[in-house]
């Protein structure tokens, strides 16, 4: 299977950096194809502006999603755009790597997610009517392929348990898992993370390196995110709210997971 | 009082750059003073890294919380990190204005957040020891300022109510106001958000920028998001978790807002 990695770290001598050459390593003798985009490493642009959008009239009001539109439909997006395009289509599975800083992506990571996720590429695809909203939250361009973050933390998981008080990690990820990942139709497995980072020893290293293995492993089998689709049923359409049926008198991000 | 705008579009023309004209008119008009940190105008730099640093020695691991923490120290800050910081020191109350792009700040905020915000300035401030995990979650540098959310969104209000499919939009933002605003010391007042932007028409800008008034005009007696104090006594120090006697049996984001 062909793997796609997105990385973003500053520094190659860190334990991010070491997970990474650990995962490439590990799938290639499973026999899978990786690749990596190395954020800082391409010193990837961070930020979406007209710039991007090549045949774009320096001097016309610049519209983020219309812009975009025209450039991927005219193929006049920038090419670095085109190329991580072209990896996610490549890809069978995708990982992104960083660290979480400040509760969320590194802005490189946000920026690259704002500029490759062009309009009709991931989003904006499909039919937009009173009984679907567009190929999106389970369908879309990116729908067979699979993702997973792979995230690091200074905090210790404590913090981020049930009731800890930086907030579940579940519920942290949700804007991305479902917002980013979910949204254009990937299969979101739970997350591989790692907690007190400044702490980790090299026996810590070996044990978190076993087991990313046995997650590197599953990446075809287990279970995905068991995330509710837009147009299966679940939801009103336009309005877009679940069913009272469902989930009834609950409310917040747990009613959009399939319960048992 | 002084109010600082911390605003990411890019395009003068938009939606967002009228609102935040609107915002800066009316703050003047009643009395107050208003600096605004024009991101894109200014081609604010996204990216951390080890260049942020004046004094990082190139050959040396870039550790960004340690090199942060140095600098800071040591005053060998990049210029445009100092100077957003005397900024937020001078401001009474400080607004971030965006739209929601993927469910996040656009990198370019994203990226301010993560080069401002230094060790020792909004994080690793305090006694960190079994009975105090630090000046966090309602203490800090910025304690005593109030923040803002201004935030705009291309969907519907009802796809981001209790039930809707993108979450409600105070989870969703949760790591924003909890991780980034509350968590430096802020009093966070509930968001102004602007739902449907492509189809807003001049009756509805008008609505808007009344309702934008009224919160403006709250700034100072609106109440704050009720999140619990990290340091007060709710929590076990150091796991962080909610003591089970409070909102016993409940998780989730909501278990750490106080209840009436």
């Amino acid at each position: 299977m062909n793997i796609l990695i997105v990385y973003a770290h500053p520094e190659p001598r860190s334990l991010n950096a070491a997970l990474k050459d650990f995962a490439v390593e590990h799938l290639r003798q499973q026999g899978h194809s990786v690749q990596v985009s190395d954020l800082y490493a391409m010193k990837f642009k961070a930020v979406l502006d007209a710039d991007d959008y090549l045949a774009h009239p320096a001097a016309e009001r610049f519209n983020p999603s219309e812009a975009s539109r025209l450039a991927l439909a005219n193929g006049t997006q920038a090419d670095d755009i085109a190329a991580e395009q072209a990896k996610l289509q490549w890809a069978d599975a995708v990982i992104l790597q960083f660290p979480l800083w400040w509760f969320g992506l590194p802005a490189i990571l946000k920026g690259w997610v704002e500029r490759v996720y062009a309009y009709g590429f991931a989003y904006g695809v499909g039919e937009h009517s009173d009984h679907h909203w567009g190929d999106r939250y389970g369908e879309g361009r990116l729908a067979g392929k699979r993702a997973m973050l792979m995230v690091s933390m200074g905090g210790w998981a404590s913090h981020y348990s049930e009731r800890g008080i930086n907030g579940p990690l579940n519920d942290i990820l949700f804007p991305i898992h479902h917002g980013m990942l979910f949204y254009p139709g990937f299969e979101v497995l739970p997350p591989f993370a790692v907690y007190r980072t400044s702490r980790m020893d090299s026996d810590g290293f070996t044990t978190a390196c076993a087991q990313l293995a046995q997650r590197l492993d599953g990446l075809w089998t287990d279970a995905p995110i068991a995330f509710r689709r837009q147009n299966g049923g679940d939801y009103a359409i336009p309005a877009l709210t679940l069913r009272p049926e469902l989930a009834p008198g609950e409310s917040g991000l747990s009613v959009h997971l399939l319960h048992d």
